[in-house]
């Protein structure tokens, strides 16, 4: 376990000397002996470590010459522009696009580029089954009662005690578990939001959060959003007469993997807490960071309760649970009234089993892993894309979660090439389905979440044929 | 197995003749050996049907005589009469009242009158454990996913076979699961109505349901209902031009335990259906007869597919599993879209569980002991309220289901009773919580789900001393 961490460690470190450039394409790294010297570490770990950067396609062997950083293609793919969705707000809901992709989810005889989530195949799923099994004996007869309102005890102290990583500093009480991610929204947007209101959101955005918005009568303001750095700052200044509410992803958000500099969580939340304006925070991809640690959260800045900082495991461990939480601030009464109301409880036996989990150590393990796979397979994807696509093609550079963002020329018509992708049994996520506006018709969301293989780099390649 | 099937069938033959009057209280029994050769039983099987009435209070002993049908002290308590809300809707929610008694759920050291379960000590907490097992086993890795939005196939599939029994006649393929039944009802009225409308129900009816529809922004019309026979169908029939939406539990409602005969439920339906307002109808206690057999739903005469029948398994196996369903009929677009927006899928292990509890034929023989227990408590409460509470006191005389409504004489005021009970450790649900109106101030809801014991007994006798 420590020698796992130990690899992860030092590989951790060169990947991030490469993506910041003081390694650069070309450069020699040093050999397998210099590294055990360096580290004080045995051969086989040197190894490992090379390994795991070549998987993550960052360095390439020269045959009797050693390690060398690769001549990275990706560096070639331009970057998306900051997004410029209208003020004018004319909406038309992508329902129709948004039905279409989900009806696909689940079909195995698919390379489901389209997937929100990570693939089964990365998922812990032994090590689960046997946490459900010793939370039915931990839980005895509970399990099957109704649980506490306020959701399970030792859930709540998990993910208090992790929050101290990132600065949250939560106490158990400060917690509400809800049945997953969205139903932790979902509680949110009721609590704060009336019919008529208006949400401001970044934009492209996550499809479920401009339906949920839709189906409570809400007005979405979708505002222009950096790929790399997030919201717009400057937007967001300008947006706050006219907000009643705020829903931002500030960690990886689908579908630009983008994540806000500190100083810009700092600013906004002071910004929203000076109008008035609550913060709902969804910080499901927080965990998925690929650089050296995990990023705060708006919430970290929240000197007055105003942020509601949502989360789940959907997105790291158990989709099919439906474990998530709010840590609400100062709206913890309407939220746990709305839980009674809507829910009564969450399910105690899956808490419990996530909260197992989490106190044994295996989560962190199976995050390390995760996230090294999602790093590496965000090489090989820009890689493929870079040989395959048309010239023109721009990505985003996610620095953590599960997606990748592609901009094509102009021409190209993303829900036209869904329909020619599904006859090839590729399901892709058209860039339509995030937002309300007529924008984003030649991007599309690839998930990185698909473990790596030359059957999905075929595929890529096929795609890439039907866009010429 | 199937020797527990016998004698219970011929203990429920007996106890509905006792209650149909065909028996008459002091009318001997036969004999255990005449018993033996009407029905072919064993001596064993015999005594176990005589067991059964004597704990249900149906029967007494009178040594060296034989068995006697008791003289039924509850014959002495007259019913409540017909409630009779008034139409000027002055509302005002019970919600500090909810929240007080509510706080109080999982006390051990209170005897809970107030609970709204059963309690868990009358639920198969091992093989439901056993069934947890089980189905991650069943479901391997899938457990971990995000599950059909439409929830468990194999629970769909077990809950449209079980329909046949009410005349439901449902398919798999009519069915949506929820996490629970307060979601299930939930959903309904997100779909169905919008800030303003006006929703009918019963009077008094669940606090839960009331809750729900003020935190949507509904207004609740209360209407005059029938302790025996639910609803009174005139109200409703003049209140049909004010409603948007109906919602009953036409089976075993809380508080009053009403079911509502087969002809007012198909007149029901046909009225609302004639004027185009949706019928949600909450059949959560369905499964709880006292009766010979199961009643039907007003779904069962549901020929448009107006009709939304929710259920769930909280109050008859699991609360705690939030394993809860809708057939909605025509609306069944509306509700998936709800569903994957609020919460994108159900809890996959739980739904696995109870499909494999209630496909092995457990989920009858547990209903089956869960019902006798059920009715012997009933007549347990009933003798000893006839013996404890003051000469005025009227019950219901629920014909399934976890309640019993107690209206007391209009001096005595049940908000102050719960806080005297209280001091004696003994919580119990007043009746202003289950309306929005100043009405029920005298009356009480107390659950019959607690296992009978001397304890129970000394704590009805205390409460009864609390109204002198």
């Amino acid at each position: 376990m420590s020698r796992d961490f130990l690899y992860t460690e030092i590989a951790n470190g060169i990947a991030g000397q490469i993506r910041s450039g003081v390694l650069k394409a070309g450069d020699r790294l040093p050999s397998v002996r210099v590294l055990c010297q360096q580290h004080g570490i045995s051969m086989n770990t040197a190894k490992r470590v090379f390994w795991e950067l070549e998987a993550q396609s960052l360095i390439e062997t020269k045959p009797r010459s050693g390690y060398f950083v690769s001549r990275l293609p990706y560096r070639r793919l331009p970057l998306p522009e900051v997004s410029k969705p209208s003020p004018a707000r004319n909406h038309k809901e992508p329902d129709e696009l948004i039905r279409k992709v989900y009806s696909n989810m689940g079909r195995d005889d698919l390379t489901l580029f389209s997937l929100g989530a990570p693939s089964s195949t990365l998922l812990p799923l032994a090590k689960l089954n046997k946490e459900i099994v010793q939370a039915t004996r931990e839980l005895q007869g509970c399990g099957a009662e109704y649980e506490l309102l306020q959701g399970n005890l030792k859930l709540r102290r998990m993910i208090a005690s992790r929050s101290l990583a990132w600065g949250g500093n939560l106490m158990e009480s400060d917690l509400v578990t809800t049945s997953g991610g969205m139903n932790a929204l979902s509680f949110c947007m009721m609590a704060l939001g009336k019919p008529g209101d208006t949400i401001a959101m970044e934009s492209p955005c996550y499809p479920g959060s401009l339906q949920l918005a839709g189906s409570m009568g809400l007005k979405v303001l979708e505002l222009p959003t950096h790929p790399v750095t997030g919201i717009e700052i400057d937007a967001l200044k300008k947006a706050v007469p006219k907000i009643d509410l705020c829903l931002l992803v500030p960690n990886f958000n689908t579908p630009l993997g983008s994540c806000m500099p500190d100083e810009n969580k700092k600013e906004v939340v002071a910004l929203l807490a000076r109008h008035g304006i609550p913060l709902i925070e969804d910080d499901i991809y927080g965990d998925l960071y690929f650089g050296p640690q995990r990023p705060k959260c708006c919430k970290s800045f929240d000197e007055d309760g105003t942020v509601l900082w949502c989360s789940a495991v959907s997105k790291t461990l158990a989709p099919g649970y439906r474990v998530g939480w709010i840590a609400p601030g100062r709206y913890k009464e309407q939220i746990l009234k709305l839980k009674l109301v809507h829910a009564i409880s969450s399910s105690a036996v899956t808490q419990e089993a996530v909260a197992g989990f989490l106190s044994s150590g295996r989560y962190d393990n199976h995050l390390r892993r995760l996230r090294l796979t999602l790093q590496g397979n965000y090489q090989h994807y820009v890689h493929a894309i870079a040989e395959y696509f048309p010239e023109s093609t721009k990505t985003s550079r996610p620095q953590g979660g599960l997606a990748l963002w592609v901009e094509l020329d102009k021409t190209i018509n993303t829900g036209e090439l869904f329909d020619k992708a599904m006859k090839q049994k590729i399901s892709i996520a058209p860039g339509r389905m995030f937002t309300l506006q007529d924008q984003f018709e030649n991007c599309m969301r690839l998930s990185i979440g698909l473990p790596w293989s030359d059957e999905v780099r075929s595929k890529l390649k096929l795609l890439g044929k039907l866009m010429m």
